[in-house]
């Protein structure tokens, strides 16, 4: 939809599930509307192919299209992590097939054609991980599509972007479905739980609204980078816990909360 | 401010510190600002007395407003724990004063005059405890008040509030406060923490914003409650690994998501 509004000239063809098919053609931003099976004949054509479903569907996407690519084709994904796709593009992809990685540092906890908005990328973060032998112009064509969508491309290693985002993104995930875990076992007894929440306890478990199937995925293919994040998200619980315990939580609160103001 | 809105007729005294006078004159809605040594000639004329401040000085200030209390004189206060300040309320307060243990469910990281703001209250819980021997009269009283702020009154035991808000309040700030530090560890490597931070970082990080000061009290007062429902919450996160671990996590996920989206 964002595409559509700043490119006005490309044609856009959006190939999905046959049961999105009518909710995507009435979104209106599509010039195609197809199945995936249509990508036999729709890949030839294209300039840019953009997987823009949950990691483990990019993965068996990958296999279906790879047959249908042309020399020169540029190949990018929306996945949340980036390590396994891009092993597994490396792998299937015929040469000649330019595969950069990609992931939107945009989205919400709702899903689908319907959550659909034109502004959603606007001055946010668009990581990019081109291969190390990706032809500059490969990657270009990447980067000039992500501007045009308003977001800021940043380039990093794939195995640094899955370490980052299990931090900032996969923990907090877990924690947030940990948290109302423990709440819920809380709310057996107390039914003040449903309506005393305030604003820091819906905040924070905001996220753990999201459907299993968005994240189903994200956990399989970034197991390793969460567990080792977890483990430093406990150590880091347990000098808190520390402190709290001794009365001494004034001067890593503030040196945290200080930097925690300055995001924003 | 809210107060003001709803009964122009009543009179307001604020009482703070020397320098938020000022500030608070400017604000416009009480009718009289002064120092908390002013106590001794403003509570002898006041039917009910609001303690909104952190909680460790709501239980200086029971001292300080003892022995100038008339009989009748309806206390109540805005602290975010209720145990500990009711029994210092009992112990000081003399006999023919009527204290009830307040605590709005509303707020922001925000705090100051600034932040004020008169419809902070509207359709937000308020909780009550009031003793056992508390007269009706004294318990409606403050609830009509609630109302007028246009609160939802809810009358609690004070040990069920503090278990309960340990689980919803200050546990979630504690697990922000540790997550944002387990990020800062990283962020030494990782300058992508600036500018990749998600809406669900930031989202369950906002509490993280907090002046320690607002928290000093909290947690001073309700650290027994705080460590039992922070084990409760390492119990579930021990839970959610597992199943992370064994790729069995579709069942507890699904269970706690639909919780959390029936909370809004």
């Amino acid at each position: 939809m964002a595409l559509k509004r700043k490119r006005p000239q490309c044609s856009i063809s959006c190939l999905d599930l046959e049961h999105h098919l009518a909710e995507i053609a009435q979104a209106g931003f599509a010039d195609y509307v197809g199945t995936l099976s249509d990508s036999i004949l729709r890949l030839k054509d294209s300039d840019i192919v953009i997987l823009a479903s949950p990691v483990e569907t990019i993965i068996e996407h990958l296999n279906a299209i790879a047959p249908h690519l042309l020399e020169n084709t540029v190949v990018t994904d929306v996945g949340s992590t980036k390590k396994e796709i891009m092993k597994h593009a490396r792998s299937v992809l015929p040469s000649g097939v330019f595969f950069i990685g990609g992931h939107p540092v945009a989205g919400s906890e709702k899903s689908g054609v319907r959550a659909a908005d034109s502004m959603l990328f606007k001055d946010r973060a668009w990581v990019l991980c081109p291969f190390s032998d990706t032809p500059p112009g490969a990657l270009l064509t990447v980067m000039d599509l992500v501007g045009d969508l308003m977001a800021v491309p940043l380039t990093i290693e794939p195995d640094e972007h899955d370490r980052v985002f299990a931090m900032i993104s996969h923990v907090p995930q877990i924690l947030a479905i940990a948290l109302v875990h423990a709440a819920l076992q809380e709310d057996v007894e107390h039914s003040l739980l449903n309506v005393a929440v305030g604003r820091g306890f819906l905040d924070l478990t905001r996220i753990a609204a999201s459907e299993f199937d968005i994240w189903k995925g994200v956990l399989d293919t970034n197991r390793g980078p969460i567990m080792a994040m977890l483990d430093k998200f406990e150590s880091s619980l347990n000098v808190v816990k520390q402190k709290l315990h001794s009365g001494d939580l004034s001067e890593l609160w503030a040196k945290v909360s200080a930097r925690r103001r300055s995001m924003g």
